[in-house]
């Protein structure tokens, strides 16, 4: 797999009392990441919530190396997508674009659910484009 | 109208990186003051939510002036309810409770809306409650 | 003044349970607009916190005129930056891309601090920037 | 060590459009336990923080296991501190309260450092209180 990134600059709300990015707001780029990778593979996620497959989080994991201030530019990476029987795990890591520093890295692990909140099988079509 | 308030603690979130509070956390205050305040009366807004009548923000304002840091306890008053026609206004007020010391104010205008977004008219039993 | 713009997208953080982009995040996204606005003058605002010059917010206001969702593409333009005396008031407009709907439209004011938090004159630089 | 909890209401502003906690805001939540379980302990975090020692986090982990819905009640609970070399992990389970289901468990790791940001040993009125 190649990888995939999104540029995002640090903007105030995303700072804290520090001074540098809190620490909750890693998972939302790596939400953001995700939802560009699907767009990216020509399948955005909304499309997916349409068809009333959703893709909810099981876990989440992130692991803080340095810090990113106030208008920094960050460059997140999907570094990997595993597959395990019905789950995918999104492997993710945050660089910050100036010093090249690896800011943070975690993943996010998740399973297909269908409307009634069952867990599915991942879409075959969604597979070959992983794959 | 009596003065409703609710009490909350400025957490590390909430700041941003001149140590204070964010300026739009404000607006999320004045709406979790709306919530307590519509459980005060007996009526909670998820109640009404069950019944398909939705209460959509139209305007918001707000004037900062002074400010909260982290930790800082905060009460937020509920000091009017005005109705018009078919749109209500609250005006809320934040005050630092150590110092007494106002740390913003402002109003949030809105309309009762029913499932197609179609404006309605204030249910009777919510104008009675709040009159 | 020409109308100065940026893209956003409507990230599943930005929603809310009605579907739609919560009222408070468009108060996120006057700032990144501000932000970038001072960019495009080639001063970042960055650069004014640097030499102790802080620009924090006076009031804000805003108007929701119609929701945007999930993934919608949004545009936000700064309309006009008015002068008076000390105090600086940007108007911003929220368009969705996609409709050309107004989604949302307000103002923010703000006066120029020094670092005891003494309101100062707009510095000399940054008016013949604006203007 | 005994269990040491906060109770909290999921606001409008916590959910997203499938309805539920966004799964950000879980780590928000643990820091609020940590704060509250240290001022419990007779030294609120704010008072370290004046001393310039800071408490940033290495590491988090959460794992999502039942959705919470807007105005439910969760109870987050502290279930352990452990401590290993200079090292803390705090571990956290929030529980809907109405349901005692549990809705996410996990935990965030840490370490003090000083104004320097370089790594110290905990404090030894910390350990004393937290033994």
């Amino acid at each position: 797999m190649e990888n995939f990134f999104i540029d995002l600059r640090v903007n105030y709300k995303d700072t804290d009392r520090m001074g540098v990015v809190y620490y909750s707001n890693y998972l939302v780029w790596f939400e953001i990441c995700r939802t560009e990778y699907f767009r990216s593979l020509g399948y955005p996620y909304v499309d997916l919530e349409r068809k009333k497959i959703f893709l909810p989080v099981l876990e989440s994991y992130c692991r803080y190396k340095s810090s990113l201030t106030y208008d920094d530019e960050a460059r997140v990476y999907l570094t990997a997508v595993e597959i395990k029987g019905i789950k995918l795990t999104f492997k993710c890591e945050v660089e910050n674009k100036r010093t090249n520093q690896i800011a943070a890295s975690g993943y996010t692990k998740h399973v297909f659910i269908d409307q009634n909140n069952k867990p599915i099988k991942i879409p075959v079509e969604i597979l070959k484009l992983i794959r």
